[in-house]
């Protein structure tokens, strides 16, 4: 089959990677998002090596539960072990020995065929189209938070960021809170916010700080933590949305100082994800810049690399 | 009267320096604990340049209010300015344009008088030694943590470091959780601590690996940071007890696969400090190693700067 391969070093598009093995769910991907995360695996995040991808849509083609064959799913990227105490305990997604697809040991979704296990698989309703589903993944993400901490509807809120995750970031913590600013930088991306209703600005000013009940990090850089430590008032809460891939020096004192709540969030649940799709709570039109099919695969990452980008699909 | 002043490079010992100003009430100290703050402000933490010194225990020698006048006393450190929007929300110890006892803005107790308006004083009962009371300070700012999170008695606790403040916050956390284990290196304050009937270890072994509900980080080094996020297991809460001063690399990439909670923790209300001492839940028997006088100030601080040191107290 097509599949674009990360072998360490270099992204490699293989027209005969071997189909996979089906003791799992096979699924012809239709769809696949790229992610921050692909781009930081390029740069030697998690030490992955072989078929990147963890955002998609695709159709079941072969599977012991015979009334998933033939049906559109998402699926969830965490696969744990099932006997561990994390799996045990409803944790699969932290589960020591787990794989994650196109992360940890397990080929992703930029090929034609991937595998997961039928229980990480939902199905999405008619309504939803490839081109929604394909963000249920990172909708998971941010609802996550919401998993994380009880949201104040009369918190001020501020999203440091206005990339990919902050664009889906936003509108679910609007489900809850009025009060959100976001702090962002690129013209494009500000403009849709402003769009959904929400306050923007380019830069932080003296009024800012020390002023918001929550900031959220989506931005994975040391300035947007340093910022967000910044904007976040005294026994406030961060939540880092991104893995700052950078190891630069970073002074936590003023977290002590200030009795800031970090709060690091990681993947969430798909349910909340589909159904916020489903019924039109969240919006993700005008997100998907551009679809490229798999051999284009060098255009379509120089395009998801730019910083204006929004989001890059692929069509394996 | 007497008075250690550091001037922002050293710290010196003066004879003559002015009295304080009495528009609040003026203290006469009675003796000092040297702590790990101070060798920071040494170092240049907070840009303090002042009498050093917060940790205390004195009588009162005037006041406005004439009942406090020859009564035994410790203070609160942080002064808020009663106006904004901190101090009326009653979070004083977060006002932005606070001072801090020997920190901000305000000389310390490493004098032969210090003052404090009288709202932050506590009078302490006659049950209550002054080499116990001089504890109250850092026994508050343990305390904090049980005001910060909900403790609950089945976890798991690790402690990483075993100095001054870890003595105080072991005992502390001990009065709501039984399994806690300390992660130290000093042989003297290991035994003190085992004494106590906690378990200690002197490295992290593989199976304490992402083990522990919730972890303490109270050594201030990069160290036991990334010690810390090694313990604590996915959902798991560090708090920070200690500025981390070095400004090295740090990578916060854990705490956000494993969606650590990471709580900064600071100063705490004296109250309950002081019934500890008082119901004797708390005993720091044993903790202060040396008395010196304000002039032996050099001898001290080497004293206090030996890893193995505990506390070393001033009698000013």
């Amino acid at each position: 089959m097509k599949a674009l391969r990360f072998d360490g070093k270099d992204l490699k598009y293989l027209e005969n990677y071997p189909n996979p093995r089906i003791d799992e769910a096979l699924v012809r991907v239709s769809l696949a998002g790229i992610c921050g995360t692909d781009l930081e695996i390029l740069q030697g995040y998690m030490s992955y090596e072989g078929v990147l991808g963890h955002e998609f849509v695709g159709i079941v083609k072969e599977s012991k539960n015979k009334e998933l064959i033939g049906k559109r799913v998402v699926g969830e990227i965490n696969v744990g072990c099932e006997n561990c105490d994390s799996c045990k305990g409803g944790m699969e997604r932290h589960c020591p020995n787990r794989t994650v697809l196109g992360i940890l040991k397990r080929d992703g979704a930029f090929a034609e065929y991937l595998t997961l296990p039928e229980r990480n698989l939902h199905i999405i309703p008619d309504s939803i189209t490839d081109e929604q589903a394909v963000f249920v993944e990172p909708i998971a993400a941010a609802f996550e938070i919401k998993d994380q901490i009880s949201l104040n509807p009369d918190w001020k809120v501020a999203i440091v960021g206005d990339g990919r995750l902050a664009q889906l970031i936003i509108p679910v913590l609007k489900t809850t809170c009025a009060n959100i600013t976001c702090f962002g930088r690129h013209e494009n991306k500000i403009e849709r916010l402003q769009k959904l209703g929400i306050k923007t600005k380019i830069r932080i000013e003296q009024d800012h700080e020390y002023t918001f009940d929550l900031v959220v990090e989506a931005t994975g850089s040391n300035s947007g933590f340093l910022d967000s430590l910044k904007l976040v008032k005294p026994k406030g809460t961060v939540i880092l949305k991104s893995t700052i891939a950078s190891k630069e020096n970073l002074d936590l004192t003023p977290a002590v100082v200030n009795e800031i709540t970090i709060v690091g969030s990681r993947c969430g649940s798909f349910r909340p994800a589909i159904n916020a799709l489903d019924s039109g709570v969240i919006s993700v039109d005008g997100l998907i810049e551009s679809e490229y099919p798999l051999e284009k695969f060098q255009e379509a990452f120089t395009h998801a690399k730019k910083s204006k980008a929004l989001k890059v699909v692929l069509r394996p």
